[in-house]
């Protein structure tokens, strides 16, 4: 895979173990540094109980005179009062001296557990030596992204290029965590990085647009959690002259490639899941009341906990449907699952409901496309199931 | 307990397995009637989608002349169309019949699998039985408790006696499910019966209030089901004059404690559930900012699992508080887990983890109390925690 891994000019990053968590030697600090100084956008929680961190980095964002972000995984810096920014700013301030930029040029993510100090030792040894490591390599960049894993099983990229009037421009990305389905209180982090030359305006939309359609559409229990981040540094490496209207189109199609590839993989990634679930649903009036019906189902535990018994229970998503604001009956539902009918304007299809459940069963990717008669907008989200080994993962962990 | 037992005058009930559900000697048709005319009232599912006996119910109260409630279960008579609305129709037509009522005195409550049309035949001979078998006595009443259970393990009533201008006036009540947690999406069904004297507006009105601080403060998961049903029926067979306000308030009182004990012996028999869980938020600005949050935390996977696994996970608590709509900060927050300060204005407190998450382990019932500093309205609200057994249960079932 490192091979093929084509990353934005100017660009560096690197990862190691610096022993915040237990075990010293799984990676927890990563570091992502531009050459120059570019322009960087954030997306952050909209939980209103949020990690220093946030609050720390919210404050730089969007703007044009980004140069690094620095991400620890093992604790999340969140509900930790004043010494928790004051924690926040200083590990900004500890790189912004390694390299010689000014603090408010660092951005910075947290994630682990909720509630307790950051550790400053550990880091600070962290930090020089994670600025060590810097490189413009892939393998660089995989180490990045282990660095910011909490109960990942794997780290999570991804990557596009395009061609902008004859010259390359490249996108890559890097996420972890689903939501808060870590035992630890985990989070969703995310940089993605382009070598475009965009304003922090620009980037600022492009990323809010891409978040809509990609991190915003995967859920594992609909809990929202204290830090989750998604940054956008966009520092004209490539060679590609400001960008025409068309090429931001094109551009904004790769950023958002990039990014749902990477919900995508959190969802596949997610704690105990056994299938990778995507919602459809089409012909609603306003794409926000697409999004509200299918994230319900989303995080239904009834539909989660049928979908993990391979079990073609319709009733659960209908009825799901139905508790949302979005005004309807009954009578206005189509449901295919897995491609089958099985429900209809009301009333149940006939179908074969041994081969439904079997095609649950023998398939790690489930199907379920809702249509509706309101209108054209439709969404698609992703969700896992839910299996008693998620409960196991998340109620065997003890404080 | 059935010599205890001291049930409203004036009405009859019963309780038999006609045939509906597999195992053939298990309950599943119950009858309430009342001797004379009496006022009814009822609050039904907000489910957009909803039953078929919810919506010949509806339109049946509130009003001054009910004489039955037929309930079945092991059927839910929900998502079957024009013909779901017939066999409703049908069943209190049947019901009608055999007592000499009209079709419109009878109310309707189905519960069980979802998209699967009523069987007419056991429903046929079954009611002509239970007719046969309505008596006044406990045991005819715990019968038509037993009636309308689908997964439940136990019958569930609840009685009160109060006195009013030295007249003895009684409400009893029955209950059945918990929400949507029952593998073949059960339902919420209540009935509530009194001897008091009461207008179809005071009926529905004390329903009403009644039902938000009871029914509308359980929730298992979430899921409001299509069929949910708590109906009130009020004969006047007690000796009580027409009430004065002093007595409607007493008898609010009454109803409201049937209602609230019903609630919580629901969670107490949720599906696969170790812990009974009550939340108190205080402090709030309005009611509908209390249960909000009451709610969120109450439903919240993240919350339920650490419960399950004895975690004084305080962290998922406070963050599952931001995600609501409520206007709040870290700071604006104080918990205590099991009577123990565990969190206090944007800073965890010092507490000793292991006796907080021993006394979870070693106690079915936990106390979450969170107080804001906003106002004086409060809430209590009741939840069960999510264990491997609620995922079993719910993902083993397959159609």
């Amino acid at each position: 895979m490192t091979a093929d891994m084509i990353l934005p000019r100017g660009f560096r990053s690197a990862g190691l173990a610096c022993g915040i968590k237990e075990n010293k030697s799984t990676f927890d600090l990563s570091l992502f540094v531009s050459d120059e100084p570019c322009v960087g956008a954030g997306v952050f929680t909209k939980n209103q109980v949020c990690g220093a961190p946030v609050k720390v980095s919210r404050e730089r964002v969007p703007g044009d005179s980004v140069r690094a972000v620095i991400i620890n995984s093992g604790n999340a810096n969140a509900c930790t009062g004043e010494r928790g920014i004051e924690d926040a700013r200083w590990m900004t301030s500890e790189v912004a001296q390694g390299l010689g930029f000014e603090n408010e040029e660092v951005l910075v993510c947290s994630t682990g557990i909720i509630g307790h100090f950051l550790p400053r030792t550990p880091i600070e040894q962290g930090i020089p030596a994670v600025i060590g490591q810097l490189g413009a390599d892939a393998s660089s960049f995989l180490n990045a992204a282990r660095g910011m894993m909490t109960t990942d099983t794997v780290p999570k990229q991804a990557m596009r290029e395009l061609t902008v009037d004859g010259t390359s421009v490249r996108v890559s990305g890097v996420a972890k965590g689903a939501a808060m389905i870590a035992p630890n209180m985990a989070t969703m982090l995310s940089v993605i990085m382009t070598d475009a030359p965009l304003s922090a305006s620009q980037a600022d939309a492009l990323l809010r647009e891409a978040v809509d359609f990609s991190f915003n559409c995967v859920s594992v229990e609909g809990h929202t959690s204290t830090s989750d981040t998604v940054i956008l540094l966009a520092n004209g490496a490539s060679e590609a002259d400001p960008l025409s209207a068309d090429d931001l189109v094109q551009l904004q199609a790769a950023i958002m490639e990039v990014a749902m590839e990477l919900g995508q993989a959190i969802i596949r990634d997610a704690e105990g899941a056994d299938h990778f679930i995507t919602i459809e649903v089409s012909g609603a009036s306003t794409q926000a009341e697409a999004k509200e019906i299918a994230r319900t189902i989303a995080n239904d535990a009834l539909v989660k906990t049928a979908i993990a018994g391979s079990d073609p229970n319709w009733g659960r998503i209908v009825s799901a449907t139905g508790r949302t604001s979005v005004k309807l009956t009954e009578a206005d539902i189509v449901l295919h699952l897995n491609g089958t009918l099985i429900y209809e304007k009301g009333m149940p299809a006939e179908f074969d409901e041994e081969a439904v459940s079997a095609s649950i069963r023998d398939n790690r990717d489930v199907s379920i496309q809702l249509q509706l008669p309101f209108g054209s907008e439709s969404i698609v989200f992703w969700t896992s199931d839910l299996t008693q080994e998620y409960v196991r993962l998340n109620s065997e962990y003890t404080t």
